[in-house]
This record gives structure tokens, sequence and C-alpha cells, in this order.
């Protein structure tokens, strides 16, 4: 009887013929990631590809550098594009980062000789994900990157595949783990901003420069890569609005859940009835009872919403050596098992951009937070903005602060314009009266 | 410059060449919604796969039925394995339903003769899955199934391709979204499991005959599915114990919420560390705290744990002619892109069984709840038998009913074994003192 692979005893006795030589070009966490991968999970991983990988060829920064794991053996080169070279290695890897340079100089010449490519590099895609599609395609070359959003979560594939014969009309999500475990910290201790970065990145979360996480252009990079996915358009930052967390604060954390929300850092991209574009990154009021207001820490979770499937959302680890290496690696399995097709969801020559909404367009509900002067006739301006700007309010708490003699209006809006929005908190801000700049967050409806 | 095949206006001047010519066996919910599929995004998954899809012949118990659908255009066969001829159809659907008869001859009958077969029957992948892998093997024809777990969810693509990476070592999932509906009602209205059912029944959620629903065959049906692709046996039904939730109470549900517990009908497949594979089928306690205690109404959501991906958790909607005609459709899509890949995560000739956990050496914590007399020396036969069986109490709670002159006693225990708790058991049920047969659910760890 044939031994179970995931019985330790068992011996291998039949070794794939197949082999695959990968070129790894980046050996940082994920690039040891995927190393410890292949180490222990190598005899699973052959019986399961029906192939055997080997290291052909690796690259990074610093060849002395020390790492958990012995990269002795291997034919080193010392500058990556040297790596793609058919007679050296059958895959490149490319766990260098950035969305040129080093990286993008290898991938053209890698694909440009055929050589399939694989990337967790979502800055890179986002940028020239349609050029190096075509370049692929062009050259026979596979081209895949399911690790470049949201880590070990098999999203691209779920969208790509899993939800194919569906028109998706809206896709949102917690993209960034740090972002995430700063908002989960601020709202479970009470504490700043500031304090809550201070320990991410203590723990290592979040990047000695933290700003791709807490500013929204990591989130902004996948969103732009779903994007893709979803509604056939290529890859483009264009026209990406982004705003990160760098301004939330512990105030209006609390008075988020006051309100029964969650604030959370979302990557939103939707198609409206009239078939534009509404693609965006911002903090988000989330109601507190929905499945994604609940993803905490430094996890990640993408739903998406099909014309037949409804919705279906996954959640998982959105970064760390383990989940990425486990992405890098499955699509290294799906090119031996000969699971190419296209780039994104449609070959690279049928990727075309939809019209926009203009974001003065999109509508919604927001909250505002104003600091206000304690005295008489402050309501009386704040009233006639909203009301010479046609925007109507859902509900207006006032708080005294403690430690000086200001307020806080709190307000929700009803449905209303981004632009009319922005009309209004020009008005705020114009009154003398008023503070601080105003603190505005768009309710999200999930 | 290239439409976008969103934009409505487009206009499609480059069909593909390759046409897939498919045969749909079973025209009911499902079958009505591949139609419905087809007709509404028909462009666009040409668009995705390269391939227009049309319609060889289609067949169903009753011709004449009324449908929400148009049949009259398409070649109608009488019997079902008349379809299975490459003259008439490039692949056969089959959506027909029942573990044996006229699916599996269907199967076996176009497997057989080379012709792809796509098939959301979990009875019949759980049932014979390995031996119509073989074939498919041997005859270079692919057997698809992702529509037979969990509906629209890609589960089985979750676990063969995105974590195909991983040594999985647990899964659990709510796999059956009629169960969940009536333990959903039944929490929030806290009325019985007959009016839930009744409900579910009125809804079109549970079928007039709903027993594979309540009684955990369907369920079982689908883990054993999961349980093949992540550990790389060959399905099977035997051996896995199975526990329905027909005789959960609304007493139970409520103690449950006093305890900080759901109760949810879980599928379950693990590995011990000794490698012996646990797989079983109950209505389980879990903490009201985790995600899929928050499942709730007709969704599934299946988690699964890799050693490197570590958890990923998959929710959306488990039936319906809409999510499952998605995961058909999905199947087609991927054989038109040519990813095809064995039928399991491993050739069927590499399927082998592992040594299973005997269910009474399965370890865990334990709900029990009693109905006793209300009268002295009860409380010191309850603790003299789990004393007597080393069975030690975590929590005890006693509640008076204001019907009768019973108490409930409800215990949760610390860990102990299966075959410990069950002797517990008998020895409670043969003490006159208590009233009814106990009551016991397993606590299950997520």
């Amino acid at each position: 009887m044939t031994e179970n692979v995931l019985d330790t005893r068992s011996e291998d006795d039949d070794k794939p013929k197949k082999q695959i030589k990968l070129g790894i070009a980046g050996l940082g966490t994920v690039g040891c990631g995927l190393l410890a991968v292949l180490e222990k999970n190598g005899d699973l991983i052959a019986n399961r590809s029906g192939c055997e990988f080997t290291i052909g060829a690796v690259t990074a920064r610093d060849r002395q550098r020390k790492r958990e794991v012995d990269i002795s053996a291997y034919h080193w080169c010392d500058n990556p594009v040297d790596m793609a070279d058919p007679d050296k290695v059958d895959v490149v890897v490319e766990l260098i980062g950035g969305s040129d340079g080093p990286a993008l100089a290898l991938a053209r010449a890698a694909l440009g000789k055929g050589l399939s490519f694989v990337t967790a590099n979502k800055a890179m895609i986002a940028h020239h994900g349609a050029e190096l599609a075509s370049l692929a395609e062009r050259t026979g070359a596979s081209l895949r990157f399911e690790a470049a959003v949201a880590g070990g979560i098999p999203i691209v594939k779920t969208i790509k595949e899993g939800l194919a014969a569906n028109r998706i009309d809206r896709m949102h999500g917690i993209l960034n783990g740090t972002g995430n475990y700063i908002l989960t910290m601020m709202e479970e201790t009470g504490e700043s901003f500031e304090n809550a970065l201070a320990k991410a990145q203590a723990l290592g979360y979040a990047e000695a420069d933290p700003s791709f996480d807490i500013d929204g252009v990591d989130t902004a990079h996948k969103i732009a890569i779903l994007t893709s996915l979803a509604f056939g358009t290529p890859p483009t930052m264009n026209d990406l609005p982004i705003e990160g967390i760098r301004n939330i604060s512990d105030i209006d954390i609390a008075y988020a859940k006051d309100l029964g929300f969650r604030i959370k850092l979302l990557g939103i991209s939707r198609l409206t009835k009239e078939g534009k574009l509404d693609q965006r990154v911002h903090a988000s009021m989330v109601e507190a009872s929905e499945a994604l207001a609940k993803v905490s820490g430094a996890s990640n979770a993408i739903e998406a919403h099909g014309d037949f499937v409804g919705p279906c959302m996954i959640e998982g680890l959105g970064a760390g050596a383990g989940p990425t290496a486990s992405a890098v690696m499955a699509d290294l399995i799906e090119l031996a098992r000969g699971n190419t097709g296209s780039t994104f969801s449609l070959p690279a020559s049928k990727l075309a951009p939809l019209p926009l909404l203009e974001s003065g367009e999109r509508t919604g509900e927001f909250y505002v937070r104003l600091r206000v002067s304690d005295k008489t006739g402050v309501m009386a301006d704040i009233a006639s903005a909203l009301r010479d700007e046609g925007v109507s309010v859902e509900r207006l708490i006032q708080r005294t602060r403690a430690s000086d003699d200001s307020v806080h209006l709190i307000m929700t809006t009803h449905e209303t314009s981004e632009s009319r929005m922005a009309s209004v908190l020009e008005r705020f801000s114009g009154l003398s009266s008023v503070l601080e700049k105003p603190c505005m967050l768009r309710i999200e409806p999930i």
C-alpha cells in the first residue's frame, strides 16, 4: 500500500523526475522564509507539484549578513540581473522590493528571456504590472504575484480564478497588518497613535520608516492590483486617492466606539451603477457588528462581492516570513503543475481603463469632529454652514473637554457628496470658534 | 484603445476562437443557475477564459417541468449517460446529485471516454472520489468539484492550490447552511429546534427531507473531501463519526450563551502530533468571541491552519443557485485556461490512508447538562461518578426549572478523554435522580 505523504515514517522512494531550478533574489525575511518552506516541506511539495525545487542561484544586497539559513552552498550572483540566465535558473523569484531599481531590472531581464517570474513586490506590480504582463505574454513566460497582496491569503487566486464567473462590483479590505495592529492597539488600550506605532516598531511589525504602511501607500499598491484583477483595468496608482492613519487620534477611536463603529484603514474598489471606477484608500468608520470590523491585530481580510457568489471574505496573516513564503511557494507549485494562464484575469492586450468616478461625485455618510470654543452662537454658525451647503446631520453629540474650556462637537451626516462635505469643512475651518482643523472620517457601508 | 470588458457599451469584436460544448445533467436550482451565469456573464467569461461556452446537450428528470430558463433550443438526452458522447459535448457538468445512481453512471461513462467532468456532487466525491480520480488520470480527463464543498466559497482551490506549500494540521468549519440557519434562529429568537426547522423549510433553506442537513451527513461529505485534499488520503465516509443537531434544545442554546459559547455544527479534520487523523462532525460549543462563532444564518465558513500560512478563514454563501453556479463555472473556466492538474492535491495513485485516532482516545473539554430531581444526595451521586471516572469539573451551575420540581445541573469539564466522558455519562444515566438522557456537547478549541 502507498504510504501517506504526511506520514513522517514514509520513505520517499519515487522522487519526481521534473526539476525546477530557482533563482532567489533577496534574502531578507521572505527570502529566508522561502528557503525554510523548501527545507521543511520539500517532500510534501514534491509530491503535490510533481516537481523537485532546487536552488540555482541566490543574490542579496549583502552576502556576508548573518542569516538564519546557510546559503554558502548556493551559487551567488553579485548583480541581480545576472540571475536572468536560463542556463542557471528556470524561474526567478524576486523578493528585493521597490517599484523600480534592481527589482524592475531583474523582472525585465528575466521575462525578456522567457524565464517565469514570481514576485512578492506589490509596488512593482502596481506601477509596472501591465508592461511586465505584456512582456511575459510575448515571451511565453509566466508572471505571478500571489504574495504581493495580503501575504499568505490567496486573494489573487480567489479573484482571478475562484470568482472568475462573477461580475464583481465591490471589494474592500484591511490590507496592511501594521496599520491594523496600530488601530487595534489604540482601540484596546486607549493609547495615542505615536505610542501604538512605537509598540508596532518594537515588535517588528512596523519598519523603521513606517510611512508606506501608515500613510496608506502599501494598501494602495494592493488595492490597485486587486482592481486590475477584478475589473480588467491595467493596474495604476494614478488617480488613486490615498489617506493614511497618521492623523487618527485616540479621541476619534473612542467616539467611534461610542457611536457603534470601529476605525479601519481600508482599501476600497468598486464599480458604480454607471460603470465608473471608485478606488480609494482611507481610514473608515465601519459598523462594529461587521465581520471586517472584528479583524484585529496584524491580520488582513478582504471581502469581494460578486453577482452570483454574493459576498465572500477571506481572513488571514497579511505579512511575515511564513505567510508570505507560503504564497510565493504556492505560485511556484502552480507553475510546476502547468497552471499558467494570463498574468491578470485577462490577457494584457485586453486590459483597459474604466472611466473614473470624480472624487467629489462620490456620496456617503461622514463623521466630523470639531473642537470649538464653548460660547454662545457657535452652534448657530455650525448649523448655518451645514444648511448653506445642503448637508443634513444624523447625530450630533456635544462633549466638554475637561482640560480646557473647549468642547467637542461630534456629528454624523446623512448621505451627501464628497464635494459638499469639502465645502462644509472649509466653512467650518473658517469659523473663529473652530479651534483646530476639523477631523473628518468616511462611514463606509460594508 | 481597447474597451474595458466591464464597460457595457463595448462591442465584442474579437470573439474567442476556442469553444467548449457543455453537457448539463440536472436542471434544478443549480443547473438553471449555471444557465443564468452563462447568459448574464457569457461575454465576461469568454474574455477571462479565452473560450466560448455553448450548450451541447441537457438532461433532467422531467423535460416538461416549468423552469425559469428556456431549454427548448438545447439538444435533449433522455438518459444521462447518453451525454457522455465526445461528438455531442466536450465537458460534462453533473448536477443530478446522489452518491450513486445516474450521477455515478454518468461520471464513469464520461471520464471513461476521456471527457472532463465538473460536478457539485459532494456525496459522490466523498464516496467514490478516489475511483473517479484514478479513472480521470487514466484517460487524461479532468475531474473538478469546487461546488461540492461550501457552495460559492473557493475552498477546494484554496486548500489544493492556495495553501499547497503548507503542512495543514487542522481544518474546521460550518459547512451546512441549513444547520447554521436553524442554530442561528434558535439563538436569536429562543425558539425550539422544530420551529426553527419549519421556518428554514418555509424559506426554502431546508429540503422536505432535511435529514442530510440536520443529521450532519452533508457536513460529513464535505469534510471527507477536505480531508483528502489537505492530508492526501482517499476520501472516505468510513470511520467518520457523525452527530447532527436534532437533539440540540433551546435550553442548551441559552446555557451556551450564558457560558460565553455559541453552538455550531462543525466539520472537523485534524492531524494529531502522532500523525493520526481525527475527523468528525458534531455540534460544538465555540467561544463566542471567535470569528467562526459569529458566522450566522445560511453562511458557511472554513478555517484551515497551515505550518507557514498560519490560520486562514474563508466565509461566504454555502448553497443556493448563484453561489453554487459560480463555483461550477469557475471550474469550467479553469478547464478552458488549461489549468488541470490532479483531481485531489496528489495524483490518485499517491492517495493513502492515515492511521485514525480512536474516538475514545480523543481528549477535550465537555459541556454536560443533566435534569435531576431536586432532593438531597443527588449532588453526591453526581460527584462520585465524576471522581470514580477521573473527570474534573471546571464550572458547575444549578438552575431550578420553573415548570416542575426538577433542576438543571450544567457543568463544563477540564480536559478529559471521550472514553472517560462516555463512562461518566453512562454512570449519570444509571442514576435514579437523573430524569432524562444527559445532554453532552464538545467544547471545540478553535
